[in-house]
């Protein structure tokens, strides 16, 4: 990325500088978006050690402390802290702050902001990086994360049309593709392509190793099935998390891959050899052919 | 691999010169362990193309006269088309010729053979290379798709000792770590580690490319949903053709995940955080831990 001339982002507070939260930091400081970082959070060690790795300028735990005089709020956290945040960040908020999280569900982090604040501020945007490794924490943070990745925004009515356009900008130093999206709609995608397979990983996994000979099955498990099941090492809390907060769509999605599995469990069952090549030749069109990169 | 001074295979002839057919010949010329490698199978024009390539001296697709003079003879076809080539092959393998095969499911493998050949001949040795890529067909052949892989072969109690030696000794060749396990176990070890995943895989995009917004689906899809899903690429035919050989274990084991899903679905549902947090935390440590390599 080329390196801004100025800083459009004054003071900048990642709530929660874990894998996200730091390499969004990380990022914008070397975009030179931004003049200063202040960490936020509940452990005091974790925002020490991000502030020696240069990922934050300064830390505070208290979270009025640490937002006052910021022009962006970022909070980090997983979804199951979101309320807690924002209920602490209620009345707090600078005037005109923005503020934006980066939840991978958007229905439940507005709810929780309708709650903390009554209604959603008009400086709030809600948005969703989609990017990630199954790493966690400052640790595992780098600037390249959001690179060529995309991040969703999904803008309510009353979006102040200043705050999301700086959110989108933020999101744009980074390297990212940023685009705009209902907040429901958002919600059935990423529980299509992104939670459900979660969901089906650990399901795998945890299958597995509850057989007899699960020593040997991991023994012998080949490349397909490395790859397939890397994702079950992401974070349990993340994802149960995640799981909770867009329980609807994730069930319906669920639902429906249950009643497919379901019809071709028959089909191999009844040695139904053109309905199995249906589903195979089906998903290794769409495999090949609809990938855009 | 150390190049041998002297082949001990003088005559090798593989039936079928695709991916493994032709790695597999590549790896033993490379090692120096083969004096002439035959290929033979019912496409003059691939048979053609891996003569070109170096991979085979010579082809016959007649597969009586393929044989002749082999002391090795590998069938490495999709398993659908096993019993026509065994049931070609009998009455034709020359006296002490070692028979083996490289099937992904053993139990329908030698169902074929006895069907065949009235019972299994005692130089007959299956094996499976647990190895592959998501292409198919001679060009994606490589000498080192079985390096550091393992092999499992699965003599029967009236195989020669010789002959399985022999076996062993061709693969070790290649680079592989070969192993011995029962028929029945082999196929249920496959069923969980490699079947089952597939058919999941197979599933998930076939369920996703089906929605209304696949596009936006497939657009959206993150990383680790594309590493799952890139099994969905291999070749349809020949997963077909698993899926129905190994059928009673694939159905037991699909039957098990099933019931696990279900279970996890109703945790979400219900929102049993403690249920859905044992199903992660497992399945994470299985993943983290159980993993030798």
């Amino acid at each position: 990325m080329e390196r801004l001339e100025h800083p459009f982002i004054h003071r900048l507070c990642v709530i929660g500088v874990g894998l996200i939260g730091g390499s969004l930091a990380r990022a914008l400081r070397q975009a030179g978006a931004v003049r200063e970082i202040v960490g936020a959070g509940r452990q005091a060690a974790a925002l020490e050690t991000a502030q020696q790795l240069g990922v934050i300028d300064r830390y505070d735990t208290d979270l009025a402390g640490a937002v006052a005089g910021a022009d962006v709020v970022v909070v980090a956290v997983p979804l199951g802290a979101m309320y807690p945040v924002f209920a602490a960040l209620a009345g707090h908020l600078p005037p005109g702050c923005v503020l934006t999280d980066v939840g991978s569900a958007k229905g439940s982090v507005l709810g929780d902001v309708r709650r903390a604040f009554g209604q959603a501020p008009a400086t709030f945007v809600p948005a969703h990086p989609i990017a990630g490794t199954e790493k966690s924490g400052v640790e595992a943070s780098f600037a390249e994360l959001f690179r060529r990745r995309r991040v969703i925004l999904t803008p309510l009515v009353e979006t102040d049309a200043g705050a999301h356009q700086l959110v989108r900008r933020m999101w744009q130093a980074t390297g990212a593709e940023v685009i705009d999206m209902g907040v429901r709609h958002h919600d059935e995608v990423l529980a299509a392509t992104s939670h459900l397979p979660h969901v089906l990983a650990y399901t795998l996994v945890d299958t597995l190793a509850r057989l007899d000979d699960r020593a040997e099955i991991f023994r012998y498990a080949a490349g397909g099935f490395r790859d397939f099941t890397r994702i079950a090492s992401s974070d349990p809390q993340m994802w149960h998390d995640i799981c909770l907060a867009n329980r609807d769509a994730l069930l319906e999605v669920i639902g429906v891959f249950t009643q497919d599995l379901a019809r071709l469990r028959q089909a191999i069952h009844d040695g139904d050899s053109a309905a199995i090549l249906d589903v195979f030749r089906r998903a290794k069109h769409a495999r090949d052919n609809l990938y855009l990169e």
